[in-house]
């Protein structure tokens, strides 16, 4: 995944308002793309937030790109364990 | 969503490993690619089961596109409910 000059946002536990507001205020400030990043079940919340951002909030905001890929986590019994992974670009018209 | 003359497998409540062989058999039969649907919740699982096809069984298979959308749903109470989706299509190398 590439991050370097983009706004990140990470999507975890919060209410998707919550990063909805965080995508707004990113692109408010002069930038033109945001990245969402989320792993595990928090990736169904990263496709809510990008949607309802582009349906009720910014009708000109594009879905630039899409890549899911999976990064191993070490767990604390020593074992390591695969998670899934999601990175959405959203990019303003 | 495209759909005709794809391969179109329903991600929901089943484990991971039944879709990824859901996946598998699809291609053995002559197919070069396949679509995952899922909705809601189930999009994490979705993520996973081509991340878990592709790391797993099927080396040379490669994510073609992820397209992600909003469905609305009418609830028993008869007011609408909004649900994202997601489409992740999988294509032999």
């Amino acid at each position: 995944m590439e991050m370097e000059g983009k706004n990140v946002i990470y999507v975890g536990q919060k209410p998707v308002m919550s990063y909805c507001l965080a995508v707004l205020t990113a692109l408010r400030g002069g930038n033109t793309e945001v990245s969402l990043l989320a792993r595990g079940r928090a990736i169904s919340k990263a496709v809510d937030v990008a949607e309802v951002v582009r349906n009720q909030f910014m009708k000109d905001l594009k879905v630039k790109n899409i890549s899911i890929g999976t990064e191993t986590l070490e767990t604390e019994g020593g074992s390591s364990k695969n998670i899934s992974n999601i990175e959405i670009v959203l990019a303003k018209g």
